[in-house]
C-alpha cells in the first residue's frame, strides 16, 4: 500500500514558503504511482496534534496554481515548540498515532532552525517506536540563519524588498533635507542575526551614499559612536540614512529596544528599536527624523519577489520529494551555490543534526571596519539572491492570492487533550 | 526673446512627483521654437530665492529618461512657508528679481495646498509689479487633499502600495493568529485626511475579511468602541488586521499619537499612533500584537508604481505647458474624470484661488456607519487610481534610478540675505 505524505508549515512564515509548498504538491502531483495521498497540517504541526490534515486533492486547483505567488503561510503556521520527548512522550505519542491512523509515510517540515530540531527528534521517535517515516527539513526563514545551507529561501525577497525601499525613501529623505527631515531610519527584523539589515547595503555605490548608517546585532551598539557617525554624514552628505536591526544590544547586553517608557495612561509601550533610536537623535542632535517600522510588510512583501529565491524555494519543495522517493530521511534540503563567476546554485542536502539549534550570524568578513556597513563580499553575496523580479498577477490594481478552504481529512481518532 | 521657464517641487515629496518634471522637460523639449530655456529650482522655492538654478538641458539626457519611474524629489524640494507679501515684501522681491534677471515668463510649482497659495499671491505680487509672469500650480500629494481636482497625483501609487501591503500583512497574521499573533496594525500617513488608509479597505470583498478596523481623522478615536470592535474581530475571523491614519483624534480634539511618554532615560518619545494602540490592545485585551509605521516607504514606494498616476502625473506637467503656452496664468492644473462605465479622465484646470489652502477630506458616502470602513462608492473610486502597474527598470535586483548632478546656471546678481 502506498504510504501518504504529510506537510507543515513552521514558525514566521515568508514570502515564499508556499512556493515551497507548491514544489511539493507539483512534486506529489507528477508522483501520484509512487506516494497515497497528500496532507498538509492546518496550523502547521498543530494539524497533525489536532488531527487536522488538509486534504491537497481538494483544494480548488486554480487556487492551487497561485500559491508559488501568494506570501503567508497558506495552510496556516504555528509558534508551538513541541515537549522534549524524553521529559514528556505525550505529543510525539499523538504525532506517531495520528501519523499510522493516516497511514503517513513521508513528513515534511518547512522550517527554521527550532523546526528542523523538532524534525531531528521526531525521526529518532519515530524510529525508536519501528515506525518507518522519512522525515525531511526544508528550510525557511527571512532571517538566513541556517547552517550548512549556503542560504535560506525567504531571505532573497525580503532582502530585495528591504534594498529597495532603503533606496527609495533615501531618495525622498535626500530631497527634503535641505529645509526640513535630515535623518531617516528603518528598523528591520533580524533579532540574532543581521542579514536583514545587510541587505540595505547593496544600494551603495559611487552615486548613492546610503545608507550611512547600518546596525547589525553582531555589533555592539555604542550610543555615541553612533551620534557621532550621524552628526558627520549629516555634515557631509546633508542627511543621513540609518537601517536598524530590531535585535542590536548595548554593553548592558541588553536589547536596546527594550524599553521600559511608560505613556501618560502609564501603559508600557512595546519595543521598537525605531522611535528609541530616533529619540537619541532627536535629544542630543536636534536633527528633525523620520522613522518607519517594516514589520510584516518586510516578510509578506511578495509583491518585489527575488525570482531566484522563488526559484529556490520552490525547487526545494519539488527536490525534497525525489530525496525522500529515494529513501533519505533525517535530512534538511540545503542550497549549494557557487560564487565563482555566475552565480549558480544546487539543491543538495545534509543531516538534521548538523543544523538543529544552530544560528549562523554575519561573518566578520562581511562587515565593514567600523562596524556600519558591509563589505564587498557580503554585497556580492547578497546581490547573487535578490537577483531578477518575480511579480504576481493583479486584478483590479491589487495582487491576485490565492484563497484556499482547508478542506479536511475526516478524523480517525478521539480529539487530543 | 523667448521667455524662460522656472519650475520648482514643493512640499512632502510623491513617488511621481518626477513624472510631472517628466512631462513637462518633454513638453519644454517639443516647444523650443516658442520657450527659450527651462530651469529647476534647487531644493524648490529655496532654489528661486538663492538663485540656484538647475539648467535642464546640461543634464545627463539618459539620466533624465529615468525621471518617469523615480520616487522623491530629484531637484530637491522645501518645507520653506514664504513670508506674506503684504506683511514682508522681501521674498517676494527677491523671486521677482531673479525672474527678471534670468528672463523667466512661465512659473510652474509643484505642491499641495500651502504651494497652490504661494503661487497664487506670487501671480498678484507679479502682476502688481508689472512683470509679466505666467504662473501655473501643478497639484501633487499623496494625501489626495486639494479640492476641485477628481484626485492628485501621488495618491494612486501610495493607495497600491498600502492596499497591497495591507493585504499581505493580513495574510502573514492570519497564518500566524492560531497559536501566536492575533492583530496586526499598520500606521499610515493622513494628518488631516484618511484618503491613504482608506486605500487599505479596497482589498475586502467575499473572501478577504481584512482590514477590519480603518481608523480615519474623519472619525472620532474612541478608544472603548475600537477595543471591542478588536475583540469582536478576534473571536469572529480569529484574527484582526487595524489600518489607522496618523492624524486620528479622540474627544479632547487631541492627537491619539501625540503622547507625553518618556523613555527609562528620560527622553521623550516622538509619536507614532501604531505603537499607542498596540498598547492599549497588549493591555486591555492581552492579544500578541504586531505593528508597523510606513512613513516614508510607502511615500516613495515607486517600485510599484500605479499605471493610471504615473499617466496622470506625467499628463499634469506635460499639458501644463500647452495651458501656459495658451496665455493662462493664476490656475491649477486639474484631473476631472467620469466615473460613469468606464473611468476615463482629462486634464482641465480651475483658478488658484479657488484650491488655494483648502482641504478635502474623504466625504461622509465614503466612509462606512460604524466609522470603521470604506463604502462601496469609496472603493470604486479608489479602485480607478490603482489600476495598473508601472514598474521601474531594475538592474543586479535593485531599481535603476535617476541621477542627477543639479549643473546650476551661473548666478547674476548678489547673495540673497
Amino acid at each position: 500500500m502506498k504510504k501518504n505524505i504529510f506537510y507543515a508549515q513552521s514558525g514566521g512564515v515568508t514570502p515564499v514558503i508556499n512556493s515551497t509548498a507548491a514544489g511539493l504538491i507539483d512534486a506529489y502531483k507528477h508522483n501520484k504511482k509512487f506516494f497515497g495521498k497528500m496532507y498538509i497540517g492546518k496550523n502547521g504541526i498543530a494539524g497533525a496534534l489536532n488531527e487536522e490534515l488538509i486534504d491537497v486533492d481538494k483544494e480548488n486547483s486554480k487556487e492551487l496554481s497561485k500559491l508559488k505567488h501568494t506570501p503567508g503561510g497558506a495552510f496556516g503556521s504555528c509558534r508551538i515548540k513541541l515537549q522534549d520527548p524524553v521529559k514528556n512522550k505525550k505529543e510525539f505519542t499523538r504525532i506517531l498515532n495520528v501519523f499510522k491512523a493516516h497511514n503517513i509515510g513521508y513528513f515534511f517540515y518547512n522550517g527554521g532552525g527550532d523546526s528542523q530540531d523538532t524534525t531531528n527528534k521526531l525521526e529518532k521517535f519515530f524510529k525508536q517506536n519501528s515506525y518507518d517515516v522519512k522525515c525531511i527539513g526544508l528550510p525557511k526563514t527571512i532571517d538566513n540563519d541556517l547552517p550548512i545551507t549556503d542560504n535560506c529561501p525567504g531571505y532573497g525577497t525580503v532582502a530585495k524588498y528591504i534594498a529597495t525601499s532603503t533606496y527609495e525613501a533615501s531618495l525622498d529623505v535626500a530631497s527634503m533635507s535641505n529645509s526640513s527631515t535630515k535623518v531617516f531610519l528603518l528598523e528591520v527584523m533580524g533579532r540574532h542575526a543581521g542579514w536583514l539589515a545587510a541587505a540595505s547595503g547593496i544600494i551603495k555605490d559611487n552615486n548613492v551614499h546610503a545608507p550611512h548608517i547600518i546596525l547589525l546585532p553582531e555589533v555592539l551598539f555604542v550610543r555615541d559612536s553612533f551620534l557621532l557617525k550621524v552628526k558627520k554624514s549629516v555634515k557631509k552628505y546633508g542627511y543621513c540614512v540609518i537601517v536598524a536591526s530590531e535585535g542590536i544590544k548595548n554593553s548592558q547586553n541588553k536589547f536596546v529596544s527594550a524599553s521600559s517608557s511608560k505613556d501618560s495612561f502609564g501603559h508600557a509601550h512595546l519595543g521598537g528599536v525605531a522611535p528609541k533610536l530616533a529619540s537619541y537623535i532627536t535629544d542630543k542632535l536636534k536633527f528633525k527624523v523620520h522613522w518607519a517600522v517594516a514589520d510584516y510588510l518586510q516578510r509578506s512583501a511578495r509583491h518585489i519577489g527575488s525570482k531566484i529565491d522563488v526559484q529556490q524555494a520552490y525547487a526545494v519543495g519539488y527536490e525534497s520529494l525525489k530525496i525522500a522517493k529515494k529513501g533519505l530521511s533525517g535530512v534538511m534540503i540545503t542550497i549549494k551555490s557557487s560564487h565563482l563567476g555566475k552565480y549558480n546554485w544546487k539543491i543538495k542536502n545534509t543531516k538534521l543534526s548538523k543544523v538543529a539549534n544552530k544560528e549562523k550570524q554575519l561573518p566578520m568578513s562581511y562587515i565593514s571596519k567600523d562596524g556600519f556597513g558591509i563589505t564587498g563580499k557580503c554585497k556580492k553575496y547578497i546581490q547573487n539572491l535578490v537577483e531578477g523580479e518575480d511579480y504576481p498577477p493583479y486584478k483590479n490594481g491589487i495582487p491576485v492570492y490565492a484563497k484556499l478552504k482547508h478542506p479536511l481529512v475526516k478524523k480517525k481518532l478521539k480529539s487530543f487533550k
